[in-house]
């Protein structure tokens, strides 16, 4: 089968035989590195980084150059045609017509979607702001599978920065996907966001529970847990201890340790003057000792700074430089498989299938209120036309097609209320019980009681409180 | 034939006929893009960018390696070995010893010619300054000729920025000599340059008419226009109105609408302040709805702000990122031919002879007061002597032959005045009819009348208002 | 034999021989430079320039594009992984695992040891900081040989900043080891460094020797010259004259002037002050037009500012674009015979024979005093043990395995001094006699008495003036 002219601008873009079968190419290309050079001769990539990223983009270039294709790079791209105003979509339109293929890395959450819809050619997300980072999560579980077998009941614990490390978000939702269980150990105040928890539980099933104080003390080695997720069926062996972080005992030990740096770049300035660095938790050889660690693979997106100590690098549990070295041959597998150049053969995989969610139809649309949303700034917006899907009733929570961040809208009212009824035009509170009785494609939403006023509605019985 | 070895510093280093066996050639490049990887085998071109530009660069690059060929890239120059204080000419030597072929963005204008004149490989203008940008106008002669079959006898608007749109500066040559009329439609204050205009009078003959208020107006479909050049022997067709811009009614209509965006980094700080900006005309569907652009091809070098409208983009009429994609063909033709990799069938077709100009050859040499020219650069100075052409004896114009900037020289002199009558070394008011009874090789000018004195020569009659 | 796998960190990682046989390949890559595109097919050359150098990096990857092998650069280093707080080592790794070879150029003096310690591929220094730049060296010998067939009693004067300028540290040791005599014509207050000196002396034998002012005048055409390096048993002819700067005679006339730019970039803020840019001696025509240089190559590593005048570059015995073009296919010879795809052959020759210096094991381990010294850098310092040799006794001097910084320790103590004896831990002033009866492997070392003392030792009889 072939994946040719495919674009992975999320991990959902792949199925789990989709991502399986990559890893076999992948295989086949690290067998001989060095053998590969025939497969893309003629083709161009275009490495497109508009935030500096020597280890993705090298990573990347390499896996062309491996291929024998060739690669044109922009790497300064925020001091160029950026700076003369242009807008992503244009930029994606004219590489499209240069290359076979594009990489992009850009700091607005969506861009990867944006260039994937105008460039006309396939498109790889190399990093979208905090969004995704699906290759870094592809070689995240290809090093998981090579060392494990398989992911399955396997036992990931997530550590350090999981606001804004986004290869962890991507990571969640492929470890869900594949049925591991995951531990939550975040440093205090960098918890994952409220949207990843939310659709790790709508869309992949399962359930993750919030450890807290009340747990009970175990006297045996403990691992700092904040939460945990659980794939559907998982057996729970759980016993906890109240302290400054929650605690959990792991009988059969946690399977993989994956470190993540603290994202400073990202901090707000609150944050960065809250010490969160200064308490951030660090993996040496010592935490290592423990039993839940002994046969952990000790993983890391890289760089690192100080949460991850010089001394476990000799450890054959630490995985790290693997990972990155394995990056290569699974970048290989993406390109050779995206320009169509390599078959890959699908095993017979469940891979859950994702819900689809309806998609909100009115007028007003509303405006992204994420600031880092590509679709909200000001280059693009006269280009795209912001989209949303309606990912929940209760609350209602509609969810940005770009950068898949979820909100719930505070007021809204039905095209059917108007049409066929004679009360005239009336908006109620989202939070009323009208909200999920709503028709998807008749829903319409308001950011503000003034808005709804604006456009002719009056309030029903179901606004709380307004003034 | 063989275009090995050749430059392509401005638009005039190519006949018309070669302009057009290269486009023959780049027909071939475009017939099957992947397919020419072993033209330029082992070949290196220099991709030197002293100013960034990510379009054109990757435009460049990506022809390269679609023909097979490597690159090496500098896009940071400014930050390196300029920034020890190199010479541009000390750089093309080093670089010519690189590589096989250079392709140069240089900020100061006539840099290019500089590394033509220094590198010892072809070496092609990739944009210098104001100067000109020749690659950008064979692509844009290339969609024009793809789309219409022949320029000769087209009516082909350019619209905008015609002051520091360099883009505009080379096209306005090439549409000449290719016999098309050309309107010119400026955005207010940034009309097309005096030496632009006075070399299209001079040297590709025809008429530029400026446009006044005086004329009538029409009750047709109307293009606000400034000014019209009109190819020799072509048949007027014009009825006009007085308006804030003048009008030109097109009973044939505009064959091409050439848009440019505002140049907004080439703004003086007055022109910044000025608004020049808010009031720059916009392209957008409902314009194009005017009769007169019933057929037009949209052009535009890009990228573009807001000038030209998203809603364009889809409208048939719309070429611009048609131009993108033919400037990869084009450029393989280029690096090809000029590589002597691939011979060219130059068609029977006529070129305008250039008038070959008298140089300027005597002491002082003056320096060109042009502030972006490379001949006055610190670093250039020590390498290169200035050199002028006289291109006009009424008034006495002297055109640098790096930056093509016409000047008019306040005095002057003969060398003849003073070896071969009694009277002493005398100079004249330029103004004087003098001027013209001077040969070329005994020409001399000064800048100031100090400069004349302070090298010995005295007023003569002809000296106006001296004091 | 094979040069497979090897390192080029400093000049002495190759010897005399081996130096000989890559010039025996460098002939033969420009013999035909664009036929050599089978060689390093499928091969990747990492390009890490933590420094903006267009031309050294341009001449790498021209080298290995020749050699039809792939590059992937990362020119902008300092703004991506550095700035996330990277150490170099990991750094090293990751590529390391990308690509076959690296070659790195870096600020701090000693970062391409570093990245050779941990890359696991051949790694060749582009220049770290003022330490070395030996590629620079290979050509410029290379130069010299094409040109005089052989380096063997050939008299090279080194001229202007022979402080900073790197080329000419590795420069002096490779042409002693060739058996060269040295003039040293420095800048005022830019000459060369002790540590330079002294190891030149104490690892190349031979003798320097300053030329001071009560050197007598000769009426003789002169060099002026500060000091000379002859290697073991060259006649000595000299006749010297007071002056400035002192005057040396040279009968026989100077081989070869190598000429080297102020590098501004690292003068002190005292030096920029100074004017030590203003009396900068400049080398032009007219210089040359002294009998000694009759027949001297002009070589310069460019780029040049004003120290070597534009009207040398017509004369034939100017060298430093031939210089700047031979860079290229010594560079191919170093990758080809590197990555172990193609064999060397080693003449007959004899190499000097380095010592072998002791290493410093003791606790406390000093810290390097060079503050460019990659051992003391924040984020290396989690990896880097620092390591010295303990290279003279006379007095006490440690130089730094990274930057090869010399420096003399204040205090001594020594481990059998309170093993085997009742008097219990003493220490020493570094300058009594004491200092050279310890044995090496018994050398205790303290930056300061405080020091000396917070680790239980106190002051012997030897301590000068404690208080």
């Amino acid at each position: 089968m072939t994946l040719e002219n495919r674009n992975l601008v999320t991990i959902d873009d792949l199925s789990n035989g989709e991502i399986l079968s990559l890893f076999s190419l992948a295989d086949e290309m690290a067998g001989d590195m060095t053998a590969q050079y025939d497969i893309c001769r003629g083709k161009i990539m275009a490495s497109l980084f508009f935030e500096p990223s020597t280890r993705t983009r090298l990573s990347f270039e390499a896996a062309m150059h491996r291929l024998g294709g060739s690669v044109i790079t922009a790497s300064d791209v925020g001091a160029s045609s950026l700076a003369k105003g242009e807008s992503i979509a244009d930029t994606a339109k004219i590489i499209g017509s240069y290359a076979d293929i594009v990489v992009i890395r850009h700091p607005w959450e969506g861009a990867a979607k944006v260039v994937a819809d105008y460039a006309g050619i396939p498109v790889i997300n190399a990093g979208d702001g905090g969004h995704q980072h699906p290759t870094q999560t592809l070689l995240d579980l290809y090093t998981i599978i090579k060392e494990r077998q398989s992911i399955k009941g396997l036992k990931i614990a997530l550590w350090g920065d999981l606001k804004y490390g986004r290869t962890t978000h991507s990571l969640i939702f492929a470890l869900a996907r594949f049925g591991a269980d995951i531990l939550f150990c975040p440093s205090p105040g960098l918890g994952v966001p409220q949207h990843v928890i939310d659709k790790l539980v709508t869309e992949y099933g399962g359930e993750v529970k919030s450890l807290d104080d009340s747990i009970k003390n175990s006297n045996e080695t403990l691992v700092p847990v904040d939460a945990i997720y659980t794939t559907p069926n998982s057996p729970h062996q759980l016993a906890m201890m109240p302290d400054f972080s929650v605690q959990v005992e792991l009988k059969g030990g946690v399977d993989a340790l994956y470190v993540t740096r603290p994202q400073k770049e990202r901090f707000t300035d609150k944050e960065q003057g809250d010490g969160k660095n200064t308490q951030y938790p660090v993996v040496d050889k010592k935490l290592l000792e423990a039993k839940a660690f002994r046969r952990s693979l000790v993983m890391h997106p890289l760089p690192r700074v100080d949460e991850l100590a010089v001394d476990v690098d000799a450890d054959e549990r630490s995985m790290y430089f693997k990972q990155a070295a394995r990056g290569v041959p699974v970048r290989m597998a993406l390109l050779a498989a995206f320009l169509g150049l390599k078959e890959t053969r699908i095993p017979p995989v469940e891979s859950p299938v994702l819900p689809q969610y309806p998609g909100y139809r009115q007028e007003p649309v509303p405006i992204c209120p994420n600031p880092h949303c590509v679709s909200i700034q000001k280059t693009e917006t006269k280009y795209l036309k912001p989209e949303y899907k309606i990912v929940k009733t209760e609350p209602l929570t509609l969810r940005c097609v770009y950068c898949e961040h979820g909100f719930e809208p505070k007021y809204i009212a039905s095209t059917e209320g108007y049409e066929h009824k004679t009360d005239g035009k009336k908006y109620h509170s989202a939070n009323s019980h009208w909200a999920k009785d709503i028709k998807p494609e008749n829903l319409i939403v308001f950011s503000s009681e003034e808005e709804a006023r604006a456009l002719g509605f009056t309030p029903s019985h179901f606004v709380g409180g307004h003034h």
